[in-house]
């Protein structure tokens, strides 16, 4: 299994924790130490010896931020977390606030605020935007950003620390990648001259896993190296990376691309000196790169702020990549048919619980032969645990599936050819009118962003409202946004587009992004519907003016037929239902399922 | 006649009015000089004496900006103004150029740029945050901007330059105002405290006279006086104003609120500069206080960025005022009926062409008896002239409404319980199919808008898609927002909010905007259907989580039942169409039309 269901139930240690650190905090000198989640290289998900939020506070959502005082603490966490918060950690040590809301710096100010305050920090963890926006929260007061040289929970974990793991990178292959290397770092460099920039650092690890075509395993779940990257515009990049993960073959094939280095923070402190001694303008993310890295190169004539030069070629795919992911698509859906139709014969039988149906649902991924990794630890709740956005269910959560309830899961897998992400809610045995009801509505949401047409330039905040509208209608809403990019063989959450109401950024063609609007009733049911859609230009039959967009639904699994209110539905609603389960029928169909499977499908399947 | 149909027509006179500019340009050693629209109190609308753009560019919209170059100079303009740019700007003389895109600083970098260059300002016209706008996208250049002493149009304009007239100033009595000046200060002296501010300064005129329930006639169509005003936390507001457009009873009401200064620029240097002595932190609106203004203020401890505080307060309608609104909007669709029952027993006599469409529907509203002014030049344009958004009918450019063409008609009316604005697109004899399937695709975005259900805090942009959806399937689009705020007897543009891509404002209950949606085929016809709603809370029948919002449609009048093509409406529209134009009937049937009229009316509100 690539996901384990243990329990993390850490919080009887909270307490020690927190006392040792307010100690090790008051021989440091410093009032305030900051504690967010991502580490470095902004991962959603963070290696095991990187999970430092989660020592200290025992939450296990992959975003959010600590702030730790000497005799108070707080934890900033989004709606996705809002009730996983609640169960996971102490109120006793921590004030939950939600984002939005007051930001990290205001409650210092709002509740630690006395002269001469001292805030320490892990210049490692923190981007120079986050260190001025904090500093600018701090005005007019007197308070102290301090830069720790190291980080008070990485002392504090000592031996207890787990080690990074020296796991192999292996090549990602031109049948997959379509591009080589080579073309895509020299349109990089081609970017950075049109741009009037000498170089650029990259932090990113799937920006510098897609630059380079290389895989790895040292994150749970998506396929990336930890490792750091300089290019500049004319000659070789350098890769910082542990160079005992290359073997031979991997070592060759990087040789003649990169300068290999070894990553820690001399190798990179000698080359950003160098760097910022050689270059004029160099280009950095500045809401993303850690500071560690900009103070480096201050003595640079010029540091300017600049985007990611990888994030749109990267979530624009190529053809080659988008042939991966119908393929990768097709084969999840064959996994997640066989699952649904075993769900099915045995729910009668009452024996199944939340972990067995995700062990049941990776197995049969595993089947296929090419499953690489799950793309994320599988969210399988039923009845209330659905209501948890983001639950994880441990063997301490596990529930049984009940006649009655409805059960949600969310999950995906990685194939070399493409990453899947796929939500479902069936229900099992007979549901309540409500349910019907609400699903309908979530269902009404999804094909309004499903079928749109939009011209080019629209952003994820223009497409966002539509998925909302019929829930809107009923007084009710999400609390999340509605779609993430994903990434080719890469992280299953990927920027920059999203379908949000904060999202600026424009849809183009080739990007790949999910469509998951939900309704959550706390305590009792949760529903979301989950597809991803690729975003391609509409050729044909219009003659408007205006070049449109529309999008390609991905996922190929039906839509639990038992949950629609028919008369819910318009007529343009019900045609695309039918349209989507005959496309399915027909694609799964033909891929060998057994006889009962075949039936399974059929029926699930039918027109409404 | 509240509307002049006279053609501008200074085109001819553009090329020595330039020559002469650049002369004293020369003589002021500046190389550009900025020239925007608006004047000191960022109105839309400006009095004769400051249609400074217009003088030297021949345009006559109600927002741009130029910028003068010695050799080049370009316009700047919006969507809804880039056919009637065209056809009022030489492009011997100015480069057109669309908002969004370059700045009027960008455009300077990229078409101007030489070391040294100066730019000169009128620090009158243009704010801080504009001016740092500026400044910024100068960097790294070395261009100065030079703050002229006196505005480089007016001194060329000498005595050609119209004058001010001094209108006489009115009170706005209760029975409209609902809330008396005294308790507005009271409310706003308390949000300055709160905000632990001593002073603000009020810049915006419908600002002061909703303050201070006084209404003028110094813009034309706008019942704004010229004025400026300082408002302490605690004691009696300032206000700047010609005193002799006050007569004894306005000088008597005015003398317990305020202190009464004339407004020239010499009282308020003494007064601000008193102000910056007396007083510790002063809110400023940067984005819309001219810069001589906060250039005055510096010496003082703290200035600080704040929105003008009668914003809200000014947008959220009370009781009274939408009580006033109901009423204003139900006599302006007496006469807006009239108008449209004369026209279709007219049309077939072919006599009726955009001016004498204008002037008729100004004497319907004329004859309710409380006609006050139009509240903004009607927009009456038939076949070909309908594309131009604001478009202007001249003497020159009129038309003849003609058979098998369309004929769009927006304007709107001062009454002193509201202020309206309409727009009704109609057919003039048989209407082609694609006329009727875009009308019906314009008339499906209005209905999308006006029968919505949003949670609290859901912004303007958050609608604005829903009004495009039935365009974009179609692969059409249309180049202007959808809805702007309405005043009470006020502006007819009024902020903060609208429904924009762009607006960032939530929507609040009281708050009155439009809903227009359109399309426009340039050369050929022009849709739009425009309809004032009130945003309000949903009281009944939903039992959802959320407070939920929606909008109350005030404007009455049938929207042409000719143009729409019924198939191509689901059952939900058809249901809003019915059952407005059933409202619309049983409000104004009871009014006291002729027999002709109200046979017409009957046929014009029948159901689909």
């Amino acid at each position: 299994m690539y996901q384990s269901f243990k329990s993390i139930g850490e919080s009887n240690r909270i307490c020690d924790r927190l006392k040792a650190l307010r100690t090790l905090m008051r021989s440091k000198k410093v009032d305030v130490f900051l504690i967010p989640h991502g580490d470095e290289h902004r991962n959603e998900y963070v290696p095991p010896f990187k999970e430092r939020l989660r020592w200290i506070s025992g939450f296990t959502g992959s975003a959010g931020s600590a702030v730790i005082g000497l005799k108070k603490a707080a934890l900033f966490i989004d709606g996705r977390y809002a009730l996983q918060a609640k169960d996971e950690v102490s109120r006793k040590f921590f004030e939950l606030c939600s984002i939005p809301g007051p930001s990290p710096g205001e409650w210092i100010i709002q509740n630690l605020h006395y002269t001469g305050l001292k805030v320490g920090f892990d210049p490692w963890l923190h981007s120079k935007a986050e260190i001025n926006r904090i500093e600018k929260s701090f005005q007019p007061c007197n308070v102290d950003l301090v830069n720790l040289k190291e980080n008070l929970i990485d002392l504090l974990r000592g031996d207890e620390k787990p080690q990074e793991i020296c796991n192999p990178v292996k090549i990602h292959p031109m049948e997959y990648a379509g591009v080589s290397a080579e073309e895509k770092i020299k349109a990089l460099q081609q970017d950075l001259l049109s741009a009037g920039q000498d170089a650029t650092v990259l932090t990113a690890l799937d920006s510098i896993c897609w630059l380079l075509n290389i895989r790895g395993n040292d994150i749970a779940h998506s396929p990336l190296v930890l490792c750091f990257a300089i290019v500049n515009s004319v000659e070789k990049p350098d890769l910082f990376i542990n160079k005992s993960k290359l073997d031979t073959s991997v070592h060759s094939y990087l040789e003649p691309i990169v300068n290999l280095y070894e990553n820690d923070s001399e190798s990179l402190s000698i080359r950003l000196k160098n760097l910022s001694q050689k270059h004029k303008v160099i280009r950095v993310d500045y809401e993303t790169c850690p500071v560690w890295i900009t103070q480096k190169l201050l003595i640079s004539k010029e540091v300017v702020h600049g985007r990611d030069l990888c994030l749109i070629p990267k979530a624009k795919k190529n053809d080659i990549e988008i042939k991966g992911a119908r393929s990768a698509h097709l084969r999840d859906g064959i996994a997640v048919c066989r699952f649904f139709a075993w769900l099915d014969h045995m729910t009668h039988v009452n024996e199944i619980d939340e972990i067995s149906a995700a062990e049941q649902l990776e197995l049969f991924r595993r089947e296929s032969g090419f499953l690489r990794d799950i793309s994320f630890d599988t969210i399988s709740g039923s009845g209330p645990n659905a209501a948890i956005i983001h639950y994880r269910v441990t063997t301490e959560s596990n529930r049984k599936l009940r006649t009655g309830e409805l059960f949600l899961i969310d999950s995906g897998a990685q194939y070399k050819d493409g990453t899947t992400d796929i939500t479902r809610t069936v229900a099992i045995g007979h549901p309540t009118t409500e349910m019907c009801e609400c699903f309908t509505r979530v269902l009404k949401g999804h094909i309004a962003v499903a079928s749109l047409i939009f011209p080019i330039g629209t952003r994820g905040a223009d497409i966002d409202p539509f998925a909302r509208r019929a829930l809107w209608s009923a007084g009710l809403d999400y609390n999340h946004g509605t779609g993430h990019g994903v990434g080719s063989y890469l992280s299953v959450h990927e920027g920059p587009h999203s379908i949000s109401k904060r999202s600026e950024e424009a849809l183009l063609p080739g990007m790949i992004v999910s469509n998951e609007p939900g309704y959550y009733k706390e305590g009792i049911f949760g529903i979301r519907i989950e597809n991803l859609m690729l975003v391609k230009e509409v050729t044909a039959s219009i003659e408007g003016e205006c070049q449109m967009l529309t999008f390609e639904t991905l996922t190929l699994a039906p839509i639990d037929r038992r949950l629609i209110l028919l008369n819910m539905l318009s007529n343009d609603e019900c045609t695309w239902i039918n349209t989507y389960h005959e496309r399915v029928y027909n694609k799964i169909s033909s891929c060998g399922l057994t006889d009962d499977d075949q039936i399974w499908l059929m029926n699930a399947c039918a027109p409404l």
